[in-house]
């Protein structure tokens, strides 16, 4: 089948994988070619690729790989300055989004005839890609960072994958697992290639079906390398060129302060990113100090009217706090999207009345040394003390 | 309205719900009245408890107090025995199955006006009561044992209920808990109350329709208070009575070795549980020495022609590996489950051609540290090295 993909710098045009998942000559992300013929079929309830598939005309659904990702709840919370929809996507069978990029990348890596996947992650992407090569009895090599402590590594080598820790550059390293997988036929499902992105579409079909056939007015994502932002945008744009709706939300990146290669270059008017050199901050899962589709995200937030922020990690604790005071429990990274709901409405930016959509990226269970910040409501008493206790 | 409730002993008929949860003649739990008049609302698709509402008829489901729980996936995996499915209980909001049972808790407290709600938990239902109560914007308050340590309260305490550890009898403060919430107004929806019982029905409806509206052969169930297994074999009850179906699964009750207070009244034949005095197993979530629906888990056991089995820690850690090397990483106690079904294989009781389902109620994340006990493949190397890796 001859697949085509577009660079999503300048539009050259490619008719098989190129196995960097780079534009050769700008060096920036290709995209599978944008869909105009989706259909939903509403008959199909059993997982949510199964729904949207004619939206993946280039993947074979036969396969029993799917371990039920995706038809996560879309949960109405009302905060202090009004309502806001939280995407729970920590409802996924490893706990996290990224399990909808892994089943298209696995189910690719299966089509192509590829004996092994791989990727290269420090955390949820990991445990994601090994459940699933686990699922579709396909060898795994997961690489992470040298310093990964035991405690983190657990719920990644459960699954049976061989992990390997590397000294050296992590960006370096994510180069050389490509050639890696190109030498030894190991598919690397890395954070921002081509079929993993395909994958997060259905974040944005599911919105539209939960919000009632509607397109939100913002939809706030946090940001790492970039992936998830771009396939929840192709989702919609699809949904539109599909004839679903003649509207597309404005897509807000969050970022920590303290590192924020993308809010950087927005702040500057360039469309480039700028590299973060010393990267610190609580919310791990987006700490990335030159994401390889922070680019990209930039002319996607311009396309849509959208715009970049980052934050504090005391706000997003704060944030984390709120959250789970009204049920949801999200990790660090996944919070920043609320602080940053509350900031834009505060500056504006974001109307009362606009639908707001935040991303919640994973379950705050991925870290759970980051609740010492959070207060505690904690008493001791006796069992006899019990008959004198009264509700405050 | 006059709900109806039934003793499960004797049949007792009660016309409100008893406060203790019990019939006041012998002792055992009541549940709801059997319906033979439901229906899957097949429109209906954006979560379990609206699917299956008219299972619900005393409970108002307007209120916004859902968060998502249920349509948890139903995953086929290939062991070397044959094919089992597993219902994977852990991708729920707060990541147990303990979520379909407080959200009907929570809401018929609701519609009797009651503003604080509680329970008495050592892990998972503390969590999930605590996160429904902060979603429904109800005083929660939740007791725990005094021995609880810090970084498993994290995830309970952060949803902002009162969390009370308290020094005594754990047995002793179920019945306590009851006496203060009659006192103090508090809906304490404990491990096997009527109304959280009755939120496991949708287990049964969902797996009735994964199957291809088939009914299974075995359920095979870990079971520590004994409210899921009632709840699921009560969903069951009410598909043939409404005319979905003729059949009935068989059920099994899984214990571990070192807590098996049911499997000993099951082995002496008799229709009552014998009290565990030190119990000790690495399946926490079913270390329980006394369940107070052990005697109708013997019951529904008999009934349905079912069995109970304890497995030993060292072959639930097995199974734990077992399934994650097939992506899924469950509880120690949820693994407890597959071990069940292979011995059971293994000895006829279970024929090769039966379909089984094994329910996994909780997250591995949940519990991390029995991760020491699973081999894992960690290699450490230099990026230089990477170019000389190959794959095994």
């Amino acid at each position: 089948m001859n697949t085509k993909f577009v660079c999503t710098g300048f539009g050259e045009v490619y008719y098989k994988e190129t196995e960097t998942t780079r534009c050769i000559k700008c060096n920036e992300p290709v995209e599978l070619e944008e869909l105009n013929n989706g259909t939903i079929d509403y008959g199909k309830t059993d997982y949510s690729l199964s729904r949207y598939r004619s939206f993946y005309p280039w993947l074979n659904l036969d396969k029993e790989f799917t371990l039920g990702e995706g038809f996560t709840p879309l949960v109405p919370v009302e905060m202090p300055y009004g309502r806001i929809y939280i995407k729970n996507e920590s409802i996924n069978p490893t706990w996290s989004f990224k399990d909808r990029g892994t089943i298209t990348g696995v189910l690719w890596a299966s089509k192509i005839n590829m004996k092994a996947i791989g990727t290269v992650s420090t955390g949820n992407m990991a445990a994601s890609v090994a459940a699933y090569g686990a699922k579709a009895g396909m060898e795994t090599v997961i690489f992470v960072k040298e310093e990964m402590p035991a405690e983190k590594l657990g719920p990644i080598t459960v699954y049976g994958a061989r992990v390997i820790k590397v000294k050296g550059d992590y960006g370096e390293l994510y180069k050389k697992s490509i050639e890696l997988g190109r030498r030894e036929g190991i598919y690397f499902i890395n954070s921002d290639s081509p079929f993993r992105v395909e994958g997060y579409k259905t974040i944005a079909f599911e919105i539209f079906e939960q919000l009632g056939n509607k397109v939100p007015d913002f939809v706030i994502v946090p940001v790492s390398a970039g992936g998830n932002i771009r396939g929840i945008e192709k989702g919609f744009r699809e949904l539109k060129a599909s004839g679903y709706t003649d509207k597309m939300p404005k897509f807000v990146a969050v970022q920590a302060r303290g590192c924020n290669p993308i809010e950087r270059g927005f702040l500057k008017g360039e469309m480039e990113i700028e590299r973060v050199t010393k990267p610190d901050t609580i919310a791990h899962a987006i700490e990335n100090p030159f994401p390889p589709s922070g680019n990209q995200t930039l002319r996607l937030i311009k396309r849509t009217g959208g715009t970049v922020i980052s934050v504090d990690d005391s706000e997003i604790l704060n944030s984390q706090g709120m959250l789970a005071r009204r049920g949801l429990f999200v990790q660090t990274a996944s919070a920043a999207s609320e602080t940053a709901a509350e900031k834009l409405i505060n500056r504006g930016i974001i109307k009362p009345e606009d639908i707001v959509v935040c991303i919640a990226t994973a379950s705050g269970l991925k870290f759970t040394e980051a609740l010492k910040y959070q207060k505690s409501r904690v008493e001791s008493i006796n069992l006899e003390e019990l008959q004198d206790l009264t509700l405050d």
